[in-house]
């Protein structure tokens, strides 16, 4: 289908837009739909069997775009770092297993009673510095998800795609990349700029699509939208990424129990069809 | 007090800190804590008489630091922009009634079916333009408030302190200055450039405190916390505003109703307890 317009080809469902799904009915549900990529989240693919979930995955000839995910590396106490260390390693693993090249990384916030951002990020790239090599041995590259603001005291003190980018850079980029999300990117004027840079220095490693809604729910973890549904401009957004020369996949993340509640397959025809009338 | 270390100088307590408080028990509460300063808000000075209250308040020999406030700037049909406009024309010479010479601006957000957040911001410097001479007519200056990303949508379009001195820069630095408030900025890694920025063009119209704590509240706008019970490090910003040269009033607006189910004497006892002891 590469090049009709209109089509699917880039398209690729991230497990959690619908969670009411088992991975055998992701799996079957998106070769129905003509969507032929998948993300991954840990929790499931664990439940399953990573290499059960691999062997759904492949002998349905789908893709696994990325795996959700490594990451929480801001810890202070030597034995929670050496355990988060231990456990990327083992998201690692899992996502070579899944063969995907992604392995995406929401890096952490503030430890409890900390209020130094700088200090946190700087042991993110101490993480990185160890997690990376053993990464790229397995061909997986850590991609950097920055996290809306609202997210950096209990999740992610790595806020804006130009902090993703100083931290990347530090490392080759093969080994190291970041994710653009308008989720949590879609109101930062200085975006078009970073995106632009990302691209470059080859450091796109995951274009992921979720549209900002309002009012959020307490709690503010599962209020995201629809493509349609809120403020973000998809097609701004994904002409910026394809400017770049980035031809990778374009994976829908929506985390909102109101999608949940839905029959899978219809929420998923109606992803595809906005993707279709709202991305391209 | 001047000069002396733990002093409350500088200190000035917003009234929606303790909105349980009248007019009449916020100056006699203040007065009464030593707290030589408020902040107003247009509704509850409306309601009691603009001129009783800045009688009320100057017979108290209380400074008004501030009004909230003005702004709500971005809707495109002429007959909202026009009647915005006219309120803040008033808003304006309430606050020149007042007796304090900052307006604090919530810019507004994306008009209903609006994605263009570039658009919106210009019509934001469209209404400056319409204001800003009538304001320093009269003796106040606009104050411009980025608000934090997550309100981008519904409240305010300008989000980060950069955002809105490009805004404020392109008039009279007598005209139009900009806030600084932790609970908006705190996790921002280019507020202490910017506030050199701000400092350095004579911007700094208002420094306002609030703390940020999580989990936040549905809507996300009553959950700010009292100081010192969260993510922010009040002493850093403080002394990175003071390097500017600034020496204006520090103002504690806080919105959370836990703080509002309280006795105000003992709320703004703590206030000033905190900021003696984390600000300072």
């Amino acid at each position: 289908m590469t090049g009709v317009n209109g089509d699917l080809t880039r398209l690729s469902l991230n497990q959690e837009t619908i969670k009411q799904w088992s991975l055998p009915e992701l799996a079957e549900g998106c070769v129905k739909a003509g969507v032929p990529g998948v993300g991954l989240w840990r929790a499931p693919v664990q439940e399953y069997g990573v290499e059960a979930a691999a062997r759904l995955i492949r002998h349905a000839g789908l893709t696994v775009t990325s795996l959700c995910r490594g990451g929480f590396f801001t810890a202070i106490d030597p034995a929670e770092r050496a355990a988060a260390l231990a456990d990327n390693r083992a998201a690692i693993d899992e996502a070579a297993t899944l063969g995907t090249d992604t392995l995406i990384l929401v890096s952490g916030g503030l430890p409890p009673g900390s209020r130094d951002l700088f200090a946190a990020r700087e042991r993110i790239a101490d993480a990185l510095a160890e997690l990376a090599p053993y990464a790229a041995d397995r061909g997986v590259r850590l991609a950097i998800e920055p996290l809306h603001p609202m997210y950096a005291s209990d999740r992610c003190v790595v806020s804006t795609l130009a902090q993703a980018l100083d931290l990347a850079e530090r490392f080759p980029a093969e080994q190291v990349g970041v994710v653009v999300d308008t989720y949590h990117l879609w109101w930062d004027d200085t975006v078009s700029t970073q995106i632009t840079r990302a691209g470059a220095g080859g450091r796109l490693a995951s274009f992921q699509l979720a549209d900002w809604i309002t009012p959020l729910p307490e709690g503010v973890l599962l209020g995201r939208g629809q493509l349609g549904e809120g403020s973000v401009d998809f097609r701004w957004f994904r002409e910026r990424v394809d400017a770049t020369g980035f031809t990778g996949p374009i994976e829908v993340e929506i985390f909102n129990p109101a999608l949940w509640a839905r029959d899978g397959a219809e929420v998923l025809a109606e992803v595809a069809d906005r993707y279709r009338t709202l991305v391209l």
